[in-house]
């Protein structure tokens, strides 16, 4: 704890992708991946770590676990997790995955790919779950020694472009905790990554999530194009 | 959250017990149990239930596997599970732990026993681990909705008195991750404690721990007799 991002001098660019369930977040982020690592320009030039939240590190999968399957872990007694135990979880995983991956690998000057940040936090609990913003923000805070990240794509899909997506991932099958939440819950989560949008215009930019892979993929590629560009002055055809 | 203790008027009873690993907090909670559930004044008057932290939820008891193996229960990956992590799985543990047990027993008029509450925190990550108080005192408030004990007793004994205890009760075993620390973090451990009988010198009673288990019962038990009488009207001989 207590670190400061803004100290450094050669640095590592971390890169976050948010959006609502079925936004497409993990799908862009492989292709990305692939993008660079096979990109002349890139190769070997730094390196890149693709990582997640809740999940990122040993610790966290534990978790993760915990946060996505909720009661029906907990010794099958029905316990229902608690809101503000929820949040708290959340940011444990954070300050863990912090700590032991994405300040070492940016200290190193690497590029990291993150599945979730703290807006998700803000989005999904504070605009979700309608929790206390303020609350959040310290939490958030505490979390990530201040860590911010260089860029944030909001993959922007309207819910039922989610909500089919995710039904088309996994046909059938009962959705975890989260997804199960009912649309005007993912409505409001919506709503929350557009009023960080607005808030933070020069960290988060939006992406229209709902064309094909290609199209969402070419907008992405457009935005690191212009990013890495003013970063390392390197030129990402 | 944002539940307020002070607005209930027939109120149950939150005690807890605190002081470093062997002082002895298990068994005079085992004794206090039977005493009051066996003597004629209380029988059947009002719930007791007997909880601890962490663990005192089904989810609580996963996160206290994760909070006293750490790294070793880390998929075998040798995670070192960071401070601030650490001070934030205790957070969810306590949220859960007050959301689903405490409030529920203390709404309906019953007594608490608990084995550890916000006071271990201080004194442990704050005093134990030099972690910043300040934001301890943030994410105690978060976790509790600021519900305080009515009566904390801080058993007190000397860090060579804990170690030998602990040795007894175990002998031969590898201790846990937190016992395993040094004989100076357990010094400022003591010290936490005694800083925080001082501060909240209503709330926290010191009890001579140096004793056998029936002399330092006496004194509980002469502790939990005033209390009862002012509190309920009971006299417990």
């Amino acid at each position: 704890m207590g670190w400061h991002w803004q100290m450094m001098d050669d640095r590592g660019r971390f890169i976050t992708f948010e959006g609502i369930d079925g936004a497409g977040k993990t799908t862009q982020i492989q292709r990305v991946q692939g993008w660079l690592l096979n990109h002349p320009a890139w190769r070997s030039r730094r390196s890149l770590v693709v990582t997640r939240e809740p999940g990122g590190t040993a610790i966290g999968r534990q978790l993760r676990q915990l946060l996505l399957a909720g009661p029906s872990l907990a010794e099958g007694e029905g316990e229902r997790l608690d809101e503000g135990a929820e949040l708290m979880l959340y940011a444990a995983d954070r300050a863990q995955h912090v700590a032991t991956v994405l300040v070492p690998t940016l200290m190193q000057g690497g590029v990291v790919l993150c599945d979730r940040y703290v807006d998700s936090t803000i989005a999904y609990q504070g605009y979700g779950r309608q929790l206390n913003l303020k609350m959040i923000e310290v939490l958030n805070n505490l979390a990530t020694s201040g860590l911010r990240p260089d860029l944030t794509l909001w993959l922007d899909v309207p819910v039922d472009a989610g909500a089919l997506r995710r039904q088309r991932r996994s046909p059938g099958e009962v959705g975890d905790r989260l997804e199960e939440e009912g649309r005007a819950f993912h409505e409001r989560v919506r709503s929350g990554f557009a009023a960080l949008a607005q808030r933070d215009c020069d960290r988060v930019v939006r992406i229209d999530g709902t064309g094909d892979e290609a199209t969402v993929f070419a907008q992405v590629q457009g935005v690191l194009r212009d990013r890495f560009r003013s970063w390392y002055g390197v030129e990402l055809d």
